[in-house]
């Protein structure tokens, strides 16, 4: 039927985001010829007409994964570490939490454009890959793997010559939609009250940075919350998290006076360096936060579902991208082991990965209350004093934290991990009221028997 | 702009389907205008080849909704009453429980499609009501509230004329999908494991019943079972709920062999009455059961999603249609309360129904477990026969049951008062382990006290 032998027919892959472009290359780099059918214009145009600074959080799992492919020195070229959380009270007194004892340890921010257009450059330089630009996925027939796109530019439709597809088409999926509508796929798409609005802090002069460059930058309110990662041109970009109603809500800061009011009140050590705020307020868009639960992720040896497609999560756990990547290494390891049997691949794939994308999503929603409420319940602070008190002091003890951003154990154990690490902490606190009267070494014991080390 | 001033335009119903006729009797009845638009050919015609007999229960709610609108008599004219469960083991021995201890209290089954007939009919006959066959919705105008429909024999696209539309078209709703794109919109769509499949039981000599007719018939089985409610022309329509996968799986039922000696393990006593099963099993598709949770239903004063569209649930409680029709009625109420500020008339309804629909969900897949392992589980079956047991002889005492079918307490009340219920009986079995020992004295005192009588 087809011009190829079928191991040589062309994959496709249904977008060419941060996870698509990824992919592309560990496929490439196997030898597997890739078509990457993109929605929206190449971006590295837009890169070229310098869009505006949006910065991802990379970690270990997403470093892991660009290792692999043998991108990790390039892309830590335009990297900036961020060695801890520095918070921001409403008085402007600061308080910096290391991420970890070992002041080496760091997240790392980095422009999104930049980390796309770089693996988009790198796949295409295999050779095997091609990217088809403003191409929109229509139809898929889940029988014969067969997907129909649209040229946007020339409104053609038109067949997709393989036959084997990976969807790392997004959040919003095109691809999910249409399966959604195929028998017993179960499905969740679950938003949060709160919104979120990108703003600016300009570099200063000489293009220096007006705030402590190497810390990811938090205003924690309450229920609301601002948060900075710092950019390679000396500016910072600001993320303000605020839900939608209520009296300060998105649908009451209506009017520059209200809004001007808002930061003064809630901000006012980084009013002062927004000059831009008011624009930025009222140009950019308010996103929403979704989380996608979905289940299964493959039709048979036809198509897959990966990344945000699969498992989208709120951004408060900064893993959203760590886990798309390492969507793509654990792929990569069924496809070591497994193709050109794609329905085995798919499938060990999602038996693999859906526990621990669940395990990634509770934790980034619970990661939402801990970073707004920070200032609030003494408790919750005395239990977080106690974390640092034991990680600083016990060479066993790992917070969640860290076992998240800078491991690559299972997601899903991470979180047992933290659940252990909360009876421990559970169990010290019990009668006591104060960091002073924690048992070191009553602590030491119980890690060692808690974790079985 | 249009013709006619805003309250008398059209209203839309996109589903002429069970909720979406009785809506139309509703609204005609207070004098609204309605074009009803359906996306399948016209079933009364069907009704009149003979269709297949599918039938429902129906139970207080559905029937009050009825009563509100005048064909509560014309419906109990084809309606089948059934007092109790008529329990089948696998020896063949029967085991009547019924519904309440007042023997008159009971559920209905009625066809399905001469009820739709009946409904649409009298809708009709109000004149106000338009039936528009075979247009499918497919998209809409969420601001402006427009509505696009295909008509299917002509393949013609239109907008709809009026501007407030309700969404009857069921548990794979359009106007869900639809609405699912727009920003915050949360959806659950979780399938159970198990599928469906309609069998029949024929009429004997003279179109006498071959089992009782006024029971609901159950076959639990544990991981499955089969039920089987009467037809006026005194054929059985069964049921059989079954897993997809494993030994006796609908998977794995893939020969008349296999089918028949599944049958004759399981079902010894249905399977001689049963001569067109294998006919039914192999020519009648296999049905999934899906959960539908959303929200928000409304859309400013614009569309509102109901009965399935917005809550679809597992038949295990019989109140899949109640629950529609409810719907109908209390939105009826808001209707008197707040129409033409449609806007307030839909907010006020969803804020309402959806604790309601939450608990119903809740329940029948709750039920799905009750029924399937009746047989199973001995201390199941204590509790049980403790609730029987208090039913009998406290008249205070209702069961969650009863609460559900033969009342119109919101669904909600009817689960937390089970739940007081499940504590009841926690306590009276406290330390007991048989029926004779349990005290009625302090039973009565506890039932009294926990609702607060």
């Amino acid at each position: 039927m087809e011009a190829l032998p079928p191991d040589q027919q062309p994959i496709n892959l249904i977008g060419g985001g941060l996870a698509g472009s990824l992919m592309a290359v560990y496929l490439a780099q196997k030898g597997f010829r890739v078509n990457v059918y993109e929605r929206r214009a190449d971006m590295r145009q837009q890169l070229l007409d310098g869009g505006r600074s949006i910065n991802l959080a990379l970690s270990e799992r997403g470093i892991h994964a660009l290792r692999e492919v043998g991108l990790e020195e390039e892309i830590m070229e335009i990297a900036i570490p961020m060695y801890g959380r520095m918070m921001h009270a409403v008085d402007g007194s600061l308080t910096f939490q290391a991420y970890s004892k070992d002041q080496q340890t760091c997240i790392y921010s980095v422009s999104r454009a930049e980390l796309n257009a770089r693996m988009m450059n790198l796949s295409e330089s295999l050779k095997l890959v091609d990217f088809f630009f403003e191409q929109r996925a229509e139809d898929i027939d889940f029988e014969s793997g067969e997907v129909y796109l649209k040229d946007l530019a020339t409104n053609r439709s038109y067949k997709a010559p393989g036959r084997v597809s990976i969807a790392c088409d997004g959040a919003f999926s095109a691809v999910r939609y249409a399966m959604q509508k195929t028998p017993r796929f179960n499905l969740e798409q679950a938003y949060l009250d709160h919104g979120y609005k990108e703003l600016s802090i300009p570099a200063g002069p000489d293009n220096r940075f007006q705030l402590e460059p190497n810390a990811l930058h938090i205003w924690p309110r309450g229920s609301f919350m601002m948060i900075a990662l710092p950019n390679l041109d000396g500016t910072f970009t600001c993320t303000l998290f605020l839900p939608f109603e209520g009296e300060w809500g998105f649908d009451a800061l209506k009017t520059p006076d209200r809004v001007h009011l808002f930061f003064e009140t809630f901000f006012p050590d980084a009013l002062p360096l927004m000059p831009h705020l008011l624009d930025d307020f009222f140009n950019n868009p308010t996103g929403s936060l979704v989380t996608i639960r979905c289940y299964p992720w493959a039709k048979k040896d036809r198509i897959l579902l990966m990344g945000d497609a699969s498992h989208a999560i709120v951004p408060f756990f900064g893993q959203g991208m760590n886990a798309g990547f390492e969507d793509c290494s654990i792929l990569n390891k069924y496809i070591d082991q497994h193709a050109p049997d794609w329905g085995k691949v798919f499938d060990e794939f999602q038996q693999d990965r859906k526990p621990n994308a669940e395990a990634i999503a509770d934790m980034a929603l619970e990661n939402f209350i801990e970073m707004r409420d920070t200032v609030a319940d003494p408790e919750f602070l005395l239990r977080k004093k106690v974390m640092h008190h034991l990680a600083r002091h016990i060479p066993e003890f790992q917070s969640r934290y860290e076992w998240v951003s800078f491991s690559t154990i299972p997601y899903a154990e991470a979180y047992r991990r933290g659940q252990i690490n909360d009876q421990i902490i559970d169990t010290l606190l019990d009668g006591i009221s104060s960091l002073e009267e924690i048992d070191l070494q009553q602590a030491e014991t119980l890690v060692k028997e808690m974790f079985a080390l």
